[in-house]
């Protein structure tokens, strides 16, 4: 095992060849507010990567597990959310090459094991390794204790809302190390699973008439993935103005308020002349999902890209005339290939990610940040340590 | 306009440059059964072929149009239902390049015109020529006049249940003429529809898993589709034993009685240990099409065949593990090229046609041939004229 000179927090437990660390992190314990607690962190244990964060994005996938937990008026144990992060490797366990301390990196949060059914024939993006989606928390010693003794979870799979991570090594991309962590973060979820969603899931090709429905963090990256796909006309549909607005920067050069219309397809069918070859949800309703369906052309395809359990219910009709209804998860690509090649677009001024980033807030200011989502008033806010 | 010596049936009327021949058609006039009446074919004009049919196949969908009308209690219009048939042609109107008098063919029932947005893009099984999915009754003068005055339907665009029809030079296919046209008829519908939707669109793949729900015509094709395309596993679905015995000679691997197992879902997936890669539904109905769906795996795909208005009903969980739900029509390509090439590999023996034809019989067993449908008893009757 590797070892490096890093801050007094880290100690070393030789007899386990481990290390704890004692940390800040956000923690959702109940249906109130996120509190700012004292936890502890053990790794890495072989095969494991422990990473200090520099940054975490405000992901609405988030706010999905605090409403449930809201919902449910109890958390089913401490939880630690944040899955968009980006840092510096600290540690490494036995057995990892890929990385090594010091390497900037950004975490996946569906670590990509290489070794199962999926990633072995070519579709990473639903590896069914057991890391996925939640870290265990019963394993031989809980990874996380909070106040020294209550386990607590990573929730999506980074726990990113904290000072460090331990994540397994096919969680953890290495990236150039002239990218600035506190933005390219944000390659960790959105802007992977939105731009490839459109370049590999769908495959959007040049010339092509593009809808979006939903355009928030994931939303405004299909908006994104199809403007560098060459898609012709991209369509942007949302109930807010600011949102509207936000895509057009991105490359939408249409817009539905869909507040504003009495019927979101009918209208989009309208302006396509029923020619609407892609439609991505990226908000995760069943409704929304529908309208998708029903907006693109006979053999066109719509793409969910939003999470949901929702029933969705379409006409077998529409299957007649050759009409998809799929699925993308975390970019439909292998994310140790797709999020290094992002980074160097950003760098490289053809992918846009400062205009994402709406606002920049110290960790105590979490609870801020989620309102702030709620209200549909920012497309990421960034968390930064 | 070319001119040859055929019946005297045939009249040709010079002042308007076309012909009308008088014909035996069995005629849905109601709920009731069908009746072998005499017609009027007035045709060919300007790019249509005027051809006399030798054999057509009796299909689910032929039977799906007399249910409906039994359900409504009348009829439309008079009705010549068949659209799986083969001949010769007889006469050719101006313009027409492809055939000519004496050439075998085979009718395509939804005629790709080949200048169309889909058709131009590759896409001509979606082909939005008015030809397709009925003739016109009410064009500037009918196509055919039962008992020389009410204007006849041509239903699912060939009326095949006839001495003669009248196509669009696109509806019309040029094959081989050693080709035995009681048989290679059946490549007009089913045929090129499950064989297509397994090869052309599905892709199918070499070492795959496959399921067919329905083994009439078009699911046996599903499976021999799968099987021409090196499938590893093919497991047949439905409630009669005597078709998966059937789906057994066309290449199935595995069976499974829809009557007998609780939960067919469930069954397949512990069958294929949650690895099914592709299922066919061949029926058209709204739960099979969610059974379809939900018996594929992560990242598979479910493919609509069977034609419904049915609504389908699945969860939007399902599309997280990108999975894929789509129709194909008509054999998914262009069936100018798709319908020789399976005319080739039938006279070549990869193309599994004689087992499909259960019984031959005149065209005034019409009724009788409906029935063995209804009762499942056929894959296929053929009328032979």
């Amino acid at each position: 095992m590797m070892f490096t000179s890093i801050e007094s927090l880290i100690l070393r437990v030789k007899e386990r060849e481990s290390f704890m660390v004692s940390m800040k992190s956000a923690v959702v314990t109940g249906p109130g507010p996120l509190t700012v607690e004292r936890v502890e962190l053990n790794g890495p244990e072989a095969g494991e990567v422990l990473v200090k964060i520099t940054a975490c994005g405000v992901c609405h996938s988030d706010l999905h597990h605090i409403n449930r937990i809201r919902r449910a008026g109890v958390a089913p144990e401490p939880l630690i959310l944040g899955h968009e992060a980006a840092g510096v490797v600290q540690e490494v366990g036995s057995g990892v090459t890929t990385v090594q301390p010091g390497d900037h990196v950004i975490m996946a949060f569906h670590p990509q094991c290489g070794t199962c059914y999926f990633c072995r024939r070519a579709q990473p993006q639903i590896c069914e390794s057991p890391d996925f989606p939640e870290r265990a928390v019963t394993g031989a010693r809980p990874r996380l204790l909070l106040d020294g003794k209550t386990p607590a979870r990573q929730g999506i799979g980074v726990g990113g809302f904290s000072e460090y991570t331990c994540m397994p090594e096919g969680g953890v991309i290495k990236i150039r190390k002239d990218a600035p962590l506190d933005t390219v973060c944000l390659i960790g979820c959105g802007v992977t699973t939105g731009v490839g969603a459109a370049i590999n899931g769908a495959k959007v090709e040049p010339g092509s008439m593009v809808a979006v429905i939903g355009l928030g963090g994931v939303g405004l990256n299909c908006v994104q993935g199809a403007r560098m796909a060459g898609a012709h006309r991209i369509i942007a549909i949302d109930t807010l103005t600011s949102k509207l607005e936000l895509a057009a920067k991105f490359g939408a050069t249409d817009f539905v308020n869909a507040s504003e219309v009495d019927d979101v397809v009918k209208t989009v069918v309208e302006m396509t002349d029923g020619r609407l070859d892609y439609a991505f949800e990226a908000i995760g309703l069943g409704k929304t999902i529908e309208q998708a369906f029903n907006m693109i052309r006979r053999g066109g395809t719509a793409v969910v890209v939003g999470v949901t359990q929702d029933n969705v219910t379409v006409s077998g009709g529409m299957f007649l005339g050759e009409r998809t209804l799929t699925g993308s998860l975390y970019g439909s690509t292998n994310v140790h290939y797709m999020i290094p090649r992002l980074v160097d677009m950003y760098m490289e001024g053809q992918l846009m990610l400062d205009e994402l980033v709406s606002k920049r807030r110290p960790l105590e200011e979490i609870n801020e940040a989620f309102a702030d989502i709620e209200a549909g008033a920012v497309a990421r806010s960034v968390i930064n340590f």
